[in-house]
């Protein structure tokens, strides 16, 4: 359940994305969106401040803000549910897993899901096609507390995250990503049916719950021209980081 | 001249960044925080919302926030200066400008920067390195209003936002970045000492002014194993977005 601020900053932003305000318009004042939502002031000024910190709106620029994104923005399930994005993107997704198994954590789920050495995680490797060309594969490591939950799910299933909500009451509430460039293997070569050293976009995550407890961790490897991320900054929020690469 | 909750916001995000509220810990209760800013409860409040829509807390639980985050964020401009970046880090950044030149907007210049055709550009293409090794191709290409000044600066100044900033008082305000992966051409190889085919990591970004106008668009290309990108997201609001590769 949203707050009642959060739900407020959802309507705004779907005005945004809708074109209901469109870039370079200006929102409603503070005390005309407290009006119409019924609530206080500060509970405007908590919605407004969160799309601020997005880089969808401006500065206060008299008494009301500029609009400056436009274009749709990703819910965090759409952003970690490949099969979600593809069909709303009109592309057919398939996935397919290569192999899944139980297996002691290495140093590196250890240190990514902040579990005891030695703890048995899940590993699944799958491979993801749009309209019948591979394009991505993910190497997916589950924390032993949510493994058996993740067994129980179909292997097609659209939204995992639904589905370990409804099981186990599971909310998925923060990930960090990290993103860089890499040169396709022998393995990943085959899985994606490319030349070896050609280039693959890494995206590796760590998804955690509200309490900041991580989950899962992924590596994600997509062939080059398939796939893009793109963020939004803003002078006073930046969520972008560089960083050195491991190499 | 940045509005008070935002300066709050920046004091506990550095509080949490110095490790004073560590991750798992929780932030005082908002009347702890109104109190000590001297400041009302709904100032307080849009501080704290703008760290939630960062992901750097989580929802409220009783009274008081926990921490999420943990780990520096980089400001906006720390993000933009490859040479501020590099020092923070503790590299010797070098940069090294190949060509410049006034040319007619191309059909890309015109769609990113949001110019009339036929329009006259700045295009600078450099080479930056990390303690003598070079890392990344950067291909910047400057809106005519704002060519003559970033042709006055020098071409080792370490911070442009602030020069541009301080000659004739543009402010950068807001940014889009796209990240893939490409495989390096011949000119790539040559200027980074690479061969051909091999992986890069390129973000492709717009900056705008306050008002959402471009000033710039950069193609930015590391070599692979340099640097990397990282972006949190939380599941009220997702600064990352998957789009269908240019491929």
């Amino acid at each position: 359940m949203a707050a009642r601020h959060e739900q407020i900053a959802d309507e705004l932003r779907d005005g945004i994305n809708r074109g209901q305000f469109p870039a370079g318009s200006r929102l409603p004042s503070e005390s005309e969106l407290a009006a119409r939502y019924g609530v206080a002031r500060g509970t405007v000024r908590q919605a407004v401040a969160a799309l601020g910190a997005e880089g969808l709106i401006g500065s206060r620029q008299g008494a009301r803000r500029v609009v400056i994104g436009s274009g749709a923005r990703q819910s965090f399930e759409e952003l970690r549910s490949f099969a979600q994005w593809a069909r709303a993107e009109g592309r057919r997704p398939t996935g397919h897993v290569i192999s899944t198994a139980r297996r002691p954590a290495t140093a590196e789920d250890v240190l990514r899901l902040q579990l005891p050495p030695g703890t048995e995680v899940l590993y699944v490797l799958r491979v993801r096609s749009l309209d019948g060309a591979p394009v991505l594969v993910e190497r997916t490591v589950y924390a032993d507390w949510i493994a058996e939950a993740v067994e129980h799910i179909e292997p097609d299933c659209e939204s995992v995250t639904q589905r370990l909500y409804d099981d186990v009451g599971l909310v998925f509430a923060y990930g960090e990503h990290v993103l860089d460039a890499v040169a396709a293997g022998t393995r990943d070569a085959g899985l994606l049916d490319i030349r070896r050293g050609s280039p693959l976009l890494r995206i590796q995550r760590v998804t955690t719950t509200r309490d900041g407890r991580p989950v899962e961790w992924s590596d994600d490897r997509y062939r080059s021209g398939t796939v893009a991320f793109s963020v939004r900054n803003a002078s006073g929020t930046n969520p972008l980081t560089r960083r050195l690469g491991p190499g």
